[in-house]
């Protein structure tokens, strides 16, 4: 699958909140998400476009490889995510069979995320409310969808945008925008 | 946690289940395993001594990394094991990460395994009798030991060998045997 994404400042969570009742969305209960991102052995990821992360929420732990963007203005990339053991400990663990592979640990994106959930056009989309710690507030807007129909994700994405009045698309991710605050 | 392992060649595995029956030894159910071992793209772990497996079991699905061997007659190393999530589907996207960071493919390893619990001297042992596609019978000792426990590990396994009336140790791995057949 590809990951269609867009992502906009918004400082004002409350009208997209608004928005997004008035059309029935549903909301996850809020997350805390932090993100460790690990850099390659051969080769550097910030220029590759690519990243690896270990995603902990709660008890959970993911580890998501995303490649490079293939286009300008919506973020398509391919994303592979698998889930691992839950805990502590599997987290703990996963972090040092990275780092004996040669990954380095490079940062740790924390936020605070409100997923709602949506249809458009066949499409199950996600709009995710991001406080991010030492970057900011942003909507992220996300489909996957299978390479075939791709086309039609980034259209639908980018018309879901404009009724949410939101522009001023950012492209760097939050890893990069952390980086580049330091 | 190191893995402290041993591995005989065992032709005759009646003699060696009487022996661990007459200790009581706890045998699992039979399980069938079917190691991934994938080699790096920064280095060749046939050279620096590593491995990278990931072991689908039934439903079950690990990511193994193992260092490099520390001494010559114990297969004494680092060993860091996570679980991932269940099924085929979990298992093939792992794939297609490692593939995706640049991990190629070496071998699969398929065996069927019979596991023996046993304790000694405070260490919970193992003994596993493999039958190994391609390969051969073979019983394998293991304890996992902490640093500081290492030594006495040692001496345990090789006085369980001896009782078990095992010698002529294979310090080669499965995989290396597998490939060195072809």
């Amino acid at each position: 699958m590809l990951e269609v994404e867009m992502k906009f400042p918004a400082a004002d969570f409350g009208a997209l909140r608004r928005r997004l009742d008035a059309w029935g969305a549903r909301r996850d209960a809020t997350r805390q998400e932090a993100d460790h991102y690990y850099n390659a052995p051969d080769r550097d990821f910030a220029r590759t476009d690519e990243a690896l992360r270990l995603r902990r929420t709660g008890p959970a732990n993911f580890v998501t490889y995303k490649g490079p963007k293939r286009d300008a203005q919506t973020k398509t990339r391919t994303e592979i995510e698998v889930a691992l053991a839950e805990g502590d400990a599997a987290a703990a663990d996963f972090g040092r069979l990275l780092v004996s592979l040669g990954y380095r640990p490079v940062a740790v994106v924390r936020k605070s995320r409100d997923v709602y959930h949506l249809e458009r056009d066949g499409f199950a989309l996600a709009v995710c409310l991001d406080e991010v710690e030492g970057v900011g507030r942003f909507a992220e807007l996300e489909i996957l969808a299978p390479e075939e129909r791709l086309a039609e994700a980034r259209t639908v994405v980018q018309r879901l945008a404009g009724e949410l009045g939101l522009s001023g698309s950012e492209r760097r991710s939050y890893l990069e925008m952390l980086l580049n605050s330091r």
